[in-house]
């Protein structure tokens, strides 16, 4: 089958055929950075716990005010107040709770010790001020967190402050992958006549050890039709998708194309997408079959815009589309558009004259891997769409 | 001693101080993600290795144009092509080698095979076009990548791309972590009047391993001198940096700062950030010692905009002061600007009629956690600055 897609209609198809795995398994929080929740997590407590001081000063009645104030008690953090004697002040930490009575704090930089211990508050306090209110931050029974969320560590840290020492995540989405062809050599071997090294195992591996997959690394396997077989049945036992780069176009010298029709079922679609368009899809028992194109360049913009959301959401992320375009001026002209395709630039951010806009690199040819290691993101331009400076660009980050 | 410093003149002091790490290692590319290169990388080779085409397609000389041309020979990717035969044209596929004498390659959708087995153009060609010339990518002795660059994903590939194996890279910065305080409780204890749980462990060390520190997390450390400069000694003897959190500003009641003093030297700083404020910053035999505040908010900003630059300077990264600052106009109002401290605001960038601009966390207090959650940055305010809708703001990626 051999049909032309848009880079939309790519992205939906695959998308809408990427089912979340649904195991789930316990981690401890220290291991659940970059882990996908499958549960939503829900607060159990107020936090802050407890009414508490934002200064190191003094809390006080504010109705006390106007008079030297004896100390009456002395709370560090951590400690449990005694209510506060009407007409005296407790010495206060930053964070130890507000004794019951107080209403205020004054820091401490506002305050003088007389010599017989009394305190002068020097300005007129207001009630309420410097009080950290419980469940200020979260509140019990608040959803803090959503189903398939990807936790930051900024998450990792908010789920410790409810108390909360393990979670429910999404297990690993566990991807093989291989690579075929006559003309690929490993790095630190010699290179033949005709021949390249093998750089795309080489973005591809660290690319979904990023996104948080469990990478079967298979390296390169015989050209011949009888071991890819072999190698895509074994993959497709324990792994969620198996992937690979090149040999899937048409006209194309290789035995992947036959091997995966051979064992299941293959899309080769070609998509209006440059740099790329070839791109396969496909199903071997119940693992996803993906096969990227063989260059570098094409198979590296192919994964960023199409294969990255769809591992994403196959791993749990709820969110894997993604909703937050942001666009910057062009710093640029390109007034060679393609047609019929959507190009994806390779450009970077620079702040010019106090705004941030976007260069990008000179050669945008299709062979050029500089261009994406150089780059901190791609445009996204239409069919047919020069650029001109100053014109506001899609700009989709290289985060992985 | 106490000072009282700038963010600024705070970060150039820290980063002054950041002794880079000196010792490297030598590590296979698959393991090389993420690690600070040691030596620059010189290529030594063209890539790509040899003129080849970017398309599926035709070979031929341009001068034969104009007539049904024989088919003389097929050049799949990695094999080596013989001369091109004058009068003739070669069957070749994406990445294979350009025979010598050919001057263009016409793509396969542009070509008719005629039942003679000869093929016409249909379109004339144009010298060069569709070849892809040996070096295009990177050339002979081209310097690639610098010392002291963090390898990204594409980094790998384009090393691969040149046949490198492993690479010479700066051993992992050692940071060794601990904490105290009468108050902290780790997560899954019951939580006692007046104490709170332990944060700061669960967003520093997933944020020290994001920047590819190796930690060693020692936990709690009991609140008494003599454990905790037992702590810090035994640190000193392997970290190159111990952290902690709390405990370091005036008026605290612990033994952190008596510990580091007593075992080296501790400088104790307000800085006119907000939030934060204190910060310690001192030595332990060979090891730096940096001290957060306690406060999870303040921490966690001061950990992003002074301490991670140090951590990677110390690492070895050559642009650790980061030089991209990204701007984008404010979606809100902020009419409470602090007189004399620099504030960071946490806010997340959204698109509105096209446009990224930047949300703020509607309670930026500094005991709001979910604040650094939910944001995907900070933004810089100077001293006094109101912000008003449409202003163009600093943005400070929160990426770690």
């Amino acid at each position: 089958m051999q049909n032309m897609l848009t880079v939309d209609e790519a992205a939906s198809w695959l998308l809408s055929r990427a089912d979340a795995v649904t195991e789930t398994e316990t981690v401890s929080l220290l291991e659940a950075g970059g882990r996908v929740l499958a549960v939503p997590v829900v607060a159990t407590l107020d936090v802050p716990p407890h009414d508490n001081s934002a200064m190191d000063g003094y809390a006080l009645r504010v109705a006390d005010f106007g008079q030297p104030l004896p100390v009456s008690q002395r709370i560090p953090a951590g400690h449990v107040p005694d209510a506060l004697q009407s007409g005296s002040v407790a010495r206060i930490f930053t964070g130890a709770p507000i004794p019951s009575g107080a209403d205020a704090v004054v820091m401490q930089e506002q305050c003088e010790v007389q010599e017989d211990g009394r305190v002068t508050i020097q300005k007129a306090p207001v009630a309420g001020q410097n009080i950290r209110r419980a469940g200020e931050d979260i509140a019990n029974g608040q959803t803090v967190l959503a189903a398939g969320q990807r936790l930051s560590t900024a998450d990792i840290g908010l789920l410790a402050s409810l108390g909360i020492a393990e979670v429910a995540v999404v297990r690993p989405l566990r991807v093989a992958v291989f690579f075929t062809g006559d003309e690929l050599v490993e790095p630190g071997q010699p290179l033949g006549p005709g021949q390249i090294y093998n750089s795309n195992r080489y973005w591809l591996v660290p690319a979904l050890m990023q996104l948080g997959c469990e990478v079967s690394d298979l390296g390169i396997i015989p050209d011949e039709l009888q071991a890819t077989r072999e190698a895509l049945r074994d993959a497709a036992d324990f792994a969620d998708v198996i992937m690979t780069c090149g040999g899937v176009s048409v006209g194309e010298e290789d035995h992947v194309k036959a091997a995966v029709e051979a064992e299941g079922a293959l899309n080769l679609w070609k998509i209006a997408i440059k740099p790329g368009k070839p791109l396969a899809s496909g199903k071997i028992g119940s693992a996803d079959f993906i096969g990227l194109p063989g260059n570098p360049v094409s198979g590296f913009v192919t994964f960023a815009v199409l294969v990255k959301a769809f591992l994403q959401r196959r791993a749990g992320v709820a969110d894997a589309a993604g909703t937050t375009t942001v666009r910057y001026p062009a710093a640029f002209d390109w007034g060679r558009p393609d047609a019929k395709r959507v190009e994806f630039l390779r450009v970077r951010r620079v702040v010019r004259d106090g705004q941030t806009v976007l260069e990008r690199y000179p050669n945008q040819g299709s062979g050029v891997l500089t261009s994406c290691a150089w780059a901190d993101g791609l445009v996204r331009l239409a069919p047919g769409q020069a650029v001109a400076a100053g014109d506001q660009l899609d700009f989709i980050a290289l985060e992985f």
